[in-house]
């Protein structure tokens, strides 16, 4: 029969704590396992001016682009964009991007985000907080989710943009790849 | 007598470690259990162009209106404002507010917020940093709190938004519930 | 020779997983241990709309100060200003900081920062998103770090401030002092 002291009691309870935590923390973490994915459609009209585009445009400039560069450098947009499940701009929006995006560079064209994702839909109550640099000329460039709210409380992750149309400044559709790493 | 074998202590184990390591996570995030709490007042004195309003004054418009829309879309505004734990915008502030607002809405009026509470009182000295969209239509709005530093290190948390009174443009007051979960 | 109840097994078994738990959570946050620290350099070269400034200048002015004050409050920059390893302006870059500024303060000079530090070198790929209020009177401020992509996966922490040299509107230097709390 065995008899079991204290000191092979405490190897064993190391062996089982150590590997429990650290799973827990690395599964959480991991780029290619989020916790929620949402790949979303990004639709943004730019208002041109004129009175006919006032009831389809999404976004207007709030500050003009600066004598800098002929890149726009330092126009500053406000959007308040649909966001849709395909790419199709007439689509019933699942979500609203509201905030603002700036051009950034004189050589060529990168902007800089900071936007809302407004969810009040049936599948989604709650928002998502997300900024970080667009580096155009990248397929793929990744910002970062900041936090969230209601469905979302407390979330953190990152969004992945690919365009997925860029006609000039007055429409451009970008692709973000929702992925959430801290889900609670 | 009892006597011991390493299965039964393995059994016991696992009972003991699954809930402990999942309640510390929990209670970190449950809505209702943040691990700070403050109620605060902001108040916003939009600068109106007048002379005799440039020592009251304590936001001004950095970017017009666009003519997307007559909500404001577009319109941009920097504040310094002053936070009290009351209603009264002469009582001693406890943090300042600096940051921005823009308008962001076609059809009625909905804003975004970035700013940072400055804390540089005998209770407290730090910084939080907070954004997200100010859905004005709703009774209550949840912005995302997203760093701290100072007291407030590494905190993150939730902001919860209330409109306590909007007089037009030139003066509104917001009611914000600050709730951290994240605190060290 | 010694036989083994269940209750003193719980009673060494609490002792041992408490202090691995917390131990965990300190070291994280602990405001002087970082698990990573990089001090950086950023130029800002603000264009004063001359020809000849064209190529030097790395900033922007996207909206003009207002009236409420002569200290620039609500005056908007976009940036894409060079990091550097050490002081000069003309060493290689080991990243961009792309984002803004703006002036927000009547009675004397602060700022508020939001932008990107994009690196692309042999030492790192990936993104840092900051956020927080320059308090340019302050020795050192404390602005949050809320974000990271690529190498820099999910990172949060504090970047500190320090002015390195102000050369009134049109040339400035900060010391970054970049202390990442959450690495993976």
């Amino acid at each position: 029969m065995t008899t079991f002291s204290p000191k092979s009691s405490f190897i064993i309870l190391a062996l089982i704590i150590s590997p429990s935590v650290s799973a827990t923390r690395a599964s959480k973490f991991q780029a290619e396992k989020p916790c929620k994915r949402m790949v979303l459609y990004y639709h943004d009209k730019l208002f041109d001016g004129t009175e006919k585009d006032k009831a389809n445009a999404t976004s207007a400039t709030a500050a003009n682009a600066s004598k800098l560069s002929d890149t726009n450098f330092g126009m500053l947009v406000v959007f308040n964009d649909p966001i849709t499940i395909d790419d199709k701009f007439h689509s019933p929006p699942v979500a609203r991007a509201q905030g603002f995006y700036f051009y950034d560079r004189k050589d060529t064209y990168t902007a800089w985000f900071a936007y809302t994702l407004v969810f009040n839909s049936s599948e989604h109550k709650g928002t998502l907080n997300i900024m970080g640099a667009d580096l155009m000329t990248e397929k793929t460039r990744d910002l970062s989710v900041v936090g969230g709210t209601g469905d979302f409380f407390m979330a953190r992750g990152i969004a992945t943009f690919q365009t997925d149309t860029f006609q000039g400044l007055y429409y451009f559709r970008l692709k973000m790849d929702i992925k959430l790493y801290e889900c609670y």
